[in-house]
């Protein structure tokens, strides 16, 4: 059975996550979204309610399940079995940064354990978390950006 | 007629900023350079100081106009009934940048709105606000990188 | 009256060069589709073809002209007293040949011409002439790539 | 059952290949090489002699296959029932072109097949095909760079 | 005689690092690693104790001195009669970032001063300080990242 | 004594080369301006003319000479004893082409040879020889983008 990971900070998930885990649900027997807990970042969600609001958008794909993990994700990998760690490629300045990544993580994942990239849709590729915060927070429309169920749960918790 | 936005920190501004000005009343009936203030932001000079400063550099452009404002680009774009946003291009990081800003703002403003660049000419494409700012702050000369009129309100400031 | 230049070789147009025009046209008085006929390379489609066909496409845009030129680029643009250059820019590839260009370009034009870049839309920017040619070519399907009544064209040729 | 595709001209294969290979192989239950056949290019191997010698190289590796092709990639993908296209990506350069291929082909494709990428390991990320035959004809060495079986069939050739 | 800078934080030292000051060390009389002290931030180790490392990693190379310096790098370049500072470059990223600083460094270094780059090692491009402390702060093996004296005093110092 | 090479086409040696080869020849005791000769390529002017107009431009200089070569770079590098190889960078797309040749070379060149990059100063970044030539072909000025002599040159050439 191949056991995909998709990992971020889903703070909040965006139409663009959406997407992805969609298509990388296709590419393994069972895929883990990983929300990761950063101690050192003060999130708009929780941990928690992020893996909530996750959970409810991905109730329609069958083998999608969500966890929240710290500490290195090597660890968390090679921990759990993964041989897959599925990434989206959005730009140039992505590909760089992905690139040191994987290449770092080559040498701390067990053997057989591949990060495989799919390239972000362009309808989606200028989507990004933060971007996505701080344009709602200056009270401009995310609609279509977010997955409608987040963007409710956005607009109840700055009531 | 035509309304075109020239928006940025400008805490200070640059020769690079200058030369934009220039060449983008150039492109339209009236340009207004909107100092954005950002309350997260400790700049070196209020925005207020940034106006002043602005309009001296800029008093013999007579169709430019310098303006402050808080908040959404786009709320700022769409109340003032501006038909070009102007920006400059430096480089290929800006290039990804600007891309990301351009799709989103093309959801946020109203019909007919368009981002238009200038490519930075090459004796400015290696200048910023910052870089200028951490030269001047550690000593080491900034003449012909910002103007004049700026270069001395700095010096001002610091003694 | 502000004149513009959208210049290239358009052998096909696509839909990314449509939306080009319609945009361009909005950023002037008059916007000439500029057809640069190369005399050593050999196109799908004649200078005079891609003109009749580009005109067809753009019959609904009242300030859209089409022209063909051959030669210097920079010496079409100064003796027809255009003051706009408009470029698209896809990609970091093409941002770097452009600013090359912009760059020799200012050296050629009369004062006062500019060269000005819209970013393409996501939806187009994966298009080029050249692709759409090669899939066509191929046996591909290019619908929703090239204008319909570029494909008729393309079809009929073909048969 | 799981079938993916990695295509390419391989004239000749190299090492960077031979690494992708025995990778994408762990990611997917059947591997096919798919040498193309470009009958506008003048290949050093006929696509028949490449076959043979990616055979050979890949002897070890039990679920792959070598297949030789021509026209649209698409067409081969969608009539073969492959899920997966892996793609190597070496750089910022590969990755924009590669970025507009997967955006074409997906219009292509039919439902749920997914081009999927590797970073290339870094040891490899320097070699190309016409890079190794290049030196190869100017007398250098490219020991290293393509497999043992692949130097000892192009020294044969040459004599 | 040809007096080189090799200059950066080396909060801590890595192998990219080490691999550097051995080429650069070959390109002139006498190479200095030049530790920026930086106030504004907290760094693993004080500017002395990553002088002692570095001594001690480089003490087989005779013709490289380590120092401490803090201010403006060109004030430093100039007050000590460096006549090269040499550079490693990584990525585009990097390419960019290095271009801008050595253009304005250019306006700042007395004649004939000039920045020289080497390419980094591809087996070192995706290391840096940063991301060797953060997995090693996350308890990940950086073995083969940092020279050996380096990852002891590194555990040393968290006991 | 420091033998540096600065290699390529020169046809014609733009004022961006000139540039370069008067800062390479600060880096080394003598430094050869090294023309290749590529026989599948129809060159404006002979290697022969190529070197004479060199000589002349470099006549100031006094550690340069002028060379003519063909085959593989690594072969004269290693042939001649050099020990550096200057190489001019320009922007991202030659970063990366430069990247693969430094990694290729340095497989190929005896032990201690260092390909070196000087950033190419702004001014000329945007100038090559085939981009000279078109222009120049096409009738529009280059004056100030060649040196005088190689204007000169090309003019009587098309006389």
């Amino acid at each position: 059975m191949t056991r995909g990971l998709y990992a971020g900070s889903f703070d909040p998930m965006t139409c663009g996550h959406e997407d992805m885990i969609v298509r990388a649900a296709n590419l393994c027997d069972e895929l883990v979204v990983g929300i990761i807990e950063n101690p050192s970042k003060k999130p708009m969600f929780t941990a928690d309610e992020r893996k909530v609001m996750i959970e409810k958008v991905c109730s329609g794909i069958p083998n999608v399940k969500v966890d929240c993990f710290s500490g290195l994700l090597a660890d968390y990998v090679n921990e759990n079995g993964f041989s897959m760690v599925i990434r989206g490629l959005r730009s140039n300045t992505d590909f760089e940064y992905e690139l040191s990544m994987a290449q770092i993580n080559a040498r701390l994942y067990r053997d057989n354990v591949e990060t495989v990239f799919l390239m972000t849709d362009p309808h989606y590729s200028f989507i990004s978390s933060s971007m996505a915060k701080e344009v709602f927070t200056l009270g401009g429309s995310i609609e279509g950006l977010v997955p409608d169920e987040i963007l409710k749960t956005m607009k109840n918790k700055c009531r």
